[in-house]
């Protein structure tokens, strides 16, 4: 598409959200059409504006005036809505195109998702599309709702309903029959939806248009996103930051997290899932949630809609309900949903006391025995308790069938509103909760029907609460010898080269000389002192150690001459050896960097050794990176422990490990794309202040440095 | 209880849980009391047998004739049910004891569960039965729910439904309120029930005199369990192997799981709630399901009862739907739950093949861009090739809003009955489900609302089918040169003396003397081979590293006799000084046995050294073991991959460490409560071939051995 044949937009997003006037092409009576659907759910939900129903065969539809053809409707239209056979689309496309409609909302599947020919056809609609000005959703989507105002422009047998009600989610999703799903879902449970948008192939609109959107939209408070692949990456970061400092948390599944599901993405909507650990690594920095699965998305949504947020992250829980049997199974799912119980301060505890024998004031808090106080104002007491216990977050409310369930239920939307932190109601039971259900529906309070749904939900707000306290830290600041990089030239560097470069930013590396012939080396380790390490230096060898290259523990000078002799025969071509230190660590870590493209600069740490293979104990970042990052990086991994002191084993150099992988997040976000990746592997890590060394280090730069 | 004071018992548990007669002391005509839900239930719900309202200030009750008194209604009285204010208990069932009534069912509560005084009089009760040979369930239950022959003697709001439907899943339940939940959840989908117990505080017929009876009882097809503590393990396990046997799955949920739980669970019931991980280890070796969440318990119970078992363990899923969004999170989801997609076979492949193009040819598989083909045949044939597939265990059908819902719901279960593998029907969406919901109700086939809760429901399958291929190894066999064990004393053994014993049954210890002086040391060291390990040995010292008492890679004499005067001087009262050879390998394993009171002889299997702690990778067994046992408990370690040979690295002499946890299983066998624990820590074992050494261990014998 060369500029020339791109007319400018003729509708901004807000107006196809929101558009005055809907021609439906393909109308029809019949709800079992597509297009029978869209004139049914506009009309039965109430649509403001002028509906335009397009059909050559019939006058009128659903009591509207019908139009043979989009050219004959009285316009200005907005937006058309097409639901047609994939041979009809080009031409309804190009009509719509003369007829100055704003933008065209295409259903119809079976285009860039159903092969080659399909891709092409799409090709030529985008192009008739945009040198018209004219504005394209979908191909292969199931449209717009908007709640909001009452413009329910899809096909999704998700409005099959009586009555939506709107609320505060928005959504945007690259499957439209899993988002149809999910507005159902969040209805049966109250949950409010703003605008939910389906974008199908994205041929010219993408989920990155209408997230600015919905950012800026006053009726979307938490935002909802199901990706499969994104279009351009480099737009999603400084929109997920956006949103962040306009108070909307964004909430994301991501498809691609297995294997599988990378491939299965590919295939369905023809987008690239990308690299799933970048866009994690991409969602945590950027303070975005990212949920394995949609239903408990759509759960966090309505809690971060309905409900206050967590106070801050890293906060305990309060469990407290009439059955023991309830509180105590809730208690035992918390640790492997990595949630805790709260550990009550003096004043919740003597609070409790006054309800309940002190051999019973403890988290979980069975009222059960002791309902007769607990009824009389006593549950209302400690739920006012948990509230304003420094150590609570959050209060769940695990029912179980009981005497007065409704009744019960309403005492408790009135007391969490008092307060200002969540409280999750859970109603495991079936029918018979269904009144209780309906005492929250009519509060206007959320409820949940599984323990599992509530902790999911917790994890999400947990992550929600951490996005949010590390956007309140200052900007990442440059450590003091942080740089300039060294020249170097493009292509694999040398370990000596990525070493001075490391070293250039600050960060430790082993004492060496590089020696040309045995005497040299010897006289190189007489000056780093004894024992030393040797190794055979080729550009074009990276992995010296498969080939004999690297000579371990040399304890004096006879041993540097043979070791020197070894490596000399073993490598002919060579830049030289390496004269090295022989250093010492009490853990091997893994320091890394790369360029990622659409995200940016990465970096990543990890255990060394064959632990990383089987412990897949990494974590990613976005560069550069405050110290802070840094060690929430570090105890996120598995073996966190380690480096904290576990058993009588000393504290090692934490803040050593923490310095060096903040220089490195410099050194990746200076070099940018032209620091193609580097390791420093491993880096040794002493104990607490004693610092840490790189003894080994590669790195390839996609253009040399000057 | 001294004998002379108990009575023969007056009634089986059959006739308890079948009575011909109910009391109902306490009954009412108001539902809002307990007495008036218990007649309200017994008579809404069909009860077949005499109902006798007691109550001395009416007449009739419901329309009944009431009597004052349970000795002045006509006899006999199989059951009476008793929901009577704390005061009067005690004279309730003295009345009833008088009255020749079989057993009382005590919903009150406030008796051992609400400390002393409540416990005394608990005693006293059931002093009063056990005299009169009258036996009790409870008291603190919601009593027994026979939905079979509809006897609800329960006041459970969980049976406030119209109908009732049975089925074949049996509960015992040490919380009634979860009990009453769980009911109420399983009716929602369909699942049916056989006879569900709520055993309270179990003064006197607790969960396993229910479970037996469950195990015999022809309508119960699965057993469900929720065990706060078991008040004799000793009984459980041979229980779990005759359900096992009668070919009935025990799922259970256990509570205890954290440390918060367990302490909440000892103040519910007054039952302590035992080591967990034991209880886990007893329910894997005797093919019980230890689940989580009690919600899950109820789904998977119903999928093992209305559903065909999966073929065997360790096979993978068929996910299939119209949806590509849905079927992609889907199986996005799967690993997280330990679960994988299956490869489908060449035949499978060519089935689907004739329904859409070859690049759609994968799973998950997304039919949407297909339904055409799909509808009309498609998606039956695709089925059938899984039914047929030999790695398919089973298969998951996430759906989400599209047209003809419920026509496609019914397509279903015809289908998944011509199989003989499970097929788990998601519905997410909300009330625009309900249609397809109905048409699985009326097919009587099970149904899910949530993605999640299906994955939950396999890997209880997948538990059960492992059990179930356990069961049906032969039993252990007992390898040839272990045992038997030397003659010890009592108390902590020496590290020789632990060698002794392990040697004893062929476990490979290192090689070494006992030397009482430097040069007889010298000379052990000498046969040995140098490098050698010398340790100070004294019954009172166990931790020698922490003392300076292991003097390790002693290469010469000289080394020897130096580390010998530095043991002599820090510790002058020694048994000795052991000689040891300097063994080496590729891992260091921890092997373990004790003697748990009630669930009999363990063993313990994980990597040595720090990361025990840090990962709690270890691995609890009942011995003793076959090596099919012990290989398999090595595979759960997490860092198995390391024993596996990972990325380059060597495989490691699995065989030795099974072939030593054998060993060490039949060693704690036979010396059962004798052996209070042992550890060979560590292990080192060796490449592949090279086998495996104990080169610590101790033992702490509880008597003797001759």
């Amino acid at each position: 598409m060369s500029p020339a044949e791109t007319a400018p937009d003729r509708i901004a997003v807000a107006g196809i959200i929101s558009p005055r006037s809907v021609a439906v092409i393909g109308a029809s009576d019949d709800v079992g059409k597509f297009g029978g659907r869209v004139i049914h759910y506009l009309i039965k939900h109430g649509f403001g504006g002028r509906l335009l129903p397009i059909n050559p065969n019939r006058a009128t539809i659903r009591g509207l005036p019908a139009y043979a053809a989009v050219g004959l409707a009285p316009g200005p239209v907005d937006v058309a809505i097409l639901a047609v056979p994939v041979a009809h689309l080009l031409r309804q496309v190009e009509d719509c195109a003369a007829a100055g409609v704003g933008a065209c909302i295409i259903i119809t599947g079976k285009l860039a998702d159903a092969g080659a020919e399909g891709a092409a056809l799409q090709d030529r609609i985008l192009a008739v599309a945009q040198a018209a000005g004219m504005r394209l959703v979908g191909p292969n989507c199931l449209g717009i709702c908007n709640f909001t105002d009452r413009a329910l422009l899809s096909s999704s047998l998700g409005l099959d309903v009586d009555a939506l009600k709107p609320g505060g989610i928005g959504m945007v999703s690259q499957s439209g029959a899993l988002m149809g799903t999910l507005v159902s879902l969040g209805q049966r449970y109250g949950a409010g939806f703003s605008r939910c948008i389906s974008v199908g192939n994205q041929a010219d609109l993408e989920l990155c248009d209408f997230l600015d959107y919905l950012i800026d939209d006053p009726a979307t408070r938490v935002i909802t996103l199901y990706v499969e692949g994104l279009r351009d990456p480099a737009r999603f970061a400084p929109q997920l930051r956006r949103a962040r400092a306009a108070g909307k948390p964004v909430l994301c599944v991501k498809a691609g997290r297995s294997a599988e599901g990378a491939q299965a993405a590919r295939s369905h909507t023809a987008s690239l899932a990308g690299s799933f650990a970048a866009f994690e690594a991409l969602c945590r920095d950027a303070g975005a949630v990212l949920l394995e699965d949609p239903a408990a998305m759509v759960f966090a949504a309505d809690a971060l809609d309905r409900l206050p947020r967590l106070p801050r992250a890293g906060l305990g829980l309060a469990v407290i309900a009439s059955s023991g049997g309830s509180t105590v199974t809730t208690a035992d799912m918390l640790p492997a949903a990595g949630l805790r119980l709260a550990r009550m301060s003096a004043a919740t505890r003597a609070t409790l006391g006054r309800y309940m024998p002190e051999s019973h004031v403890h988290l979980p808090l069975d009222t059960g025995s002791f309902d007769e106080g607990t009824a009389e104002g006593g549950l209302e007491a400690c739920i006012r308790a948990f509230m304003a216990d420094p150590d609570i977050g959050a209060i769940v409310v695990p029912m179980t069938t009981q005497p007065a369930m409704a009744p019960r239920a309403r005492l408790l939307p009135p007391l969490a509103r008092e307060g200002d932190r969540p409280l999750l109601y859970v109603m495991t039971a079936g029918e018979v909760g269904n009144d209780a259900r309906q005492a929250m529906r009519d509060a206007d309070f959320p409820f949940l029907d599984r323990v599992a749904d509530a902790l999911a939900v917790l994890r999400a707000l947990e992550a929600e609460a951490a996005g949010r306290d590390r956007a309140s830290l200052p900007p990442p600041a440059r450590p003091a010898g942080a740089g300039p990089a060294p020249a170097l030239p493009t292509g694999a560097l040398t370990e000596a080269e990525a070493k001075r470069l490391a070293a250039a930013y600050g960060i430790p590396v082993t004492r060496e000389v590089l020696a040309v012939d045995a005497e040299s080396a010897v006289t190189a380790a007489g000056t780093i002192g004894y024992p030393v390490v040797l190794k055979g230096v080729s550009r074009a060898v990276v992995h010296k150690s498969d080939l004999g290259l690297v000579k371990l523990r040399l304890a004096d000078a006879a041993a540097v001459r043979a070791a020197f002799a070894e490596i000399a025969a073993a490598l002919p071509e060579r830049e030289g050896v390496l004269v090295q230190e022989m250093a010492r660590g009490e853990a091997e870590l893994i320091l890394g960097a790369r360029w990622e493209p659409g995200f940016g600069p990465l970096v990543l740490i990890g255990f060394g050794g064959v632990l990383v293979e089987v412990l897949a104990d990494v974590q990613l970042a976005s560069a550069p990176l405050r110290p802070a990052d840094a060690e929430s990086m570090l105890r996120r991994l598995k073996l966190w422990p380690v480096l904290a002191g576990v058993r009588g084993r000393p504290a090692l150099d934490v803040a050593a490990a923490v310095d060096a992988l903040v220089r490195l997040s410099w050194l990746a976000a200076d070099l940018g794309p032209r620091l193609v990746e580097m390791d420093l592997n491993p880096i040794l890590l002493r104990a607490a202040g004693e610092g840490a060394i790189a003894v080994d280090a590669r790195a390839t730069l996609a253009e040399g440095l000057a």
